[in-house]
């Protein structure tokens, strides 16, 4: 079974790599970009079969060391 | 027009902070990762109304800046 964390900062945090993205980008000439953040993508693979039990465990993962949950929201997605 | 760009790395291609986060998580106690890769999720919100040249722009914006095309593949979410 295969699981996805997306984890990005929450609003009101600084996010220097998203601000850092939104000026290369107008340097490059791209215009209308009103904001830009910046998280991470994390993809599990999985040995548990059932959807239930696979995304209790991936929730527990992201509270113990995925994110932090000071700064940081989380979403869980089971894929198959 | 929000839109998302997922960036993660080819297969084959190393992924040291996957194989540290994997790891962590068997040191914490969970068992059964068969994997863990971790990649970058980008979310721009763009002045651009229109979904077809939101999404042919931040294609364009992948290819130029946001993925390294050698070692990456990128996949482009218009949202709303």
């Amino acid at each position: 079974m295969k699981a996805r964390v997306f984890v990005t900062l929450k609003t009101g945090v600084l996010d220097p790599q998203g601000e850092a993205v939104k000026h290369s980008l107008a340097s490059l000439g791209f215009q209308g970009i009103n904001a830009v953040r910046q998280g991470k993508v994390i993809e599990l693979d999985l040995a548990e079969t059932d959807p239930a039990r696979a995304e209790a465990s991936v929730r527990d993962m992201c509270a113990k060391l995925l994110a932090n949950a000071v700064i940081e929201n989380y979403a869980v997605e089971i894929l198959s």
